[in-house]
């Protein structure tokens, strides 16, 4: 079985998932977002990469979703599942694991 | 990969979450709240700073927001995310973690 | 940032939820409640002060209140949030934590 | 504040709520229920002495109650909140945690 | 108060509750079944002799129960209330416990 | 009480219910299933001998069964409830419980 | 009774489900993903071998799968039935527990 070969371009997120590319930690940037250490949960800031076509309802319609590819967003850093690809650090996140879209 | 740059006024919460200023502690202010130390769940006082579009119901509606910005609220201190922009104390919440407009 | 001044008539709970005046202890008031030490869930008497709008069903209605202001209700110790407010003690219930109508 | 004065007559449950005046211990009445000591949940015998309006359906509609004032009822000893009235015990319970009308 | 005299025809299960004549163990019967000591989820043999009129769904109908009184059922062990009335056991079942009718 | 007589063909499931006959382990099968004893969730093979009527919805009707007697199955081997009769080991399982056809 | 003998071609799953050959180990490739091994909810690629028809609906429809026979996945390492066959390792997973489509 040959090695699957992936790139960035080729993940597709199913149904309400979100691709993310994690965001340098800027603990002290001025003006900046602060992550308190203490935080009961950790909030993480990321850049969507690819979005899912949102999740299925009951009577078989998308539900739209509510970022689109290019947004920043601050996610639970405990939440979804992280990959490294080509170096870079990637998070696939369910959308209501994002809490806000920063910019 | 650049730094994201924060400030208040990106901040968009997603569904129906609620972007909060925290209030400074008052414990004894005179006619005011007063937050029992040891109460079951310790409530907070906060100004609403940005609010979602509203939960998604199942028929691709959009619920009705019950607070607006600028309204004081009244949530349980362990409820929701904090963050810290320039220095100031903000919490992001879902709406059933606001107990009561206060103000 | 000012202090925020709360006072009971500013009070405006969200929801389905009910802002209760607690009564005094009466563990042996004769003819009335008695609260058992051992009881499984302490029940606790209080006032309704204020009542919210009710809770906000899947097609955007409003599910009616069964209590209202001056109600005197029997609700479980260990629910709710509880505030002091002017040196007096309120707690913030839903209505399903409000066991019944006494009075 | 004055004490709530309560009597039985002025307790009205909420919802599926039901008042129960839980019967005497009879562990051993001749052709009567005997409760196991080592049941995995011990049932109890009471009479209904108040009932609920029924549960509120999303759609608006209460739904209606299957027990009504005076059955004898067996319910979970581990169920509900035990309230004590004038010397007397009763419980608060939902009308789930009744298992069956039996006289 | 008077004691409550209870007998087995006065027993009327709720909803889909089922009032089950637990059967004797039978551990080895020839040809018959036979309960592992090893089970996970150990399978008890019983007579069905009362039956509640159905759940109760949302649009206020009954669901059919699909179990009658003198048919022989199959149920978990650990489910249900135990009773003991006039020296013989009992069990008090919701249907979903029944696992099947085997007579 | 007569000791109750049950054979295999007189096992009806409830609901969405199946009656599996459990075959024999064949761990290294040349060219067969191979279930790994690391495996998180292990998994069994066995035939279909009974079917239940489906699972009853909201509004009354029944979910069809998506097995029919005779089929082969492969199941969670910590799922359902095992019955031993005549000698043969058996399991009472939920469709749910079914994770592919496999013959 | 008879070996049940299996084979790939053979293996229709139920429901939701997808039966995935799981694909080697590649935690090095350049270019390609890189799982880190302190990853919260550690991510596997596979090839996407059978597809159930589909979730049934309340109202007695499938709901469309978003994977199809030939599809690179990427799913949690931690979840579904892992399953060998012919010396190969697959897995039985629920739709819900894919991913991302990479390929």
């Amino acid at each position: 079985m040959a090695a699957v070969s992936l790139s960035v371009s080729t993940v597709k997120p199913l149904g309400d998932r979100i691709f993310v590319k994690v965001s340098e930690s800027e603990e002290r940037t001025a003006g900046g977002i602060l992550l308190p250490d203490n935080a009961r949960e950790k909030p993480q800031v990321g850049e969507v990469t690819a979005v899912g076509p949102g999740k299925l309802t009951e009577d078989g319609k998308r539900q739209p979703m509510d970022v689109k590819v290019g947004d920043k967003v601050l996610y639970s850093k405990y939440a979804g599942t992280e990959v490294k690809l080509a170096g870079e650090d990637y998070v696939l996140l369910s959308e209501k694991d994002i809490l806000a879209i920063v910019g």
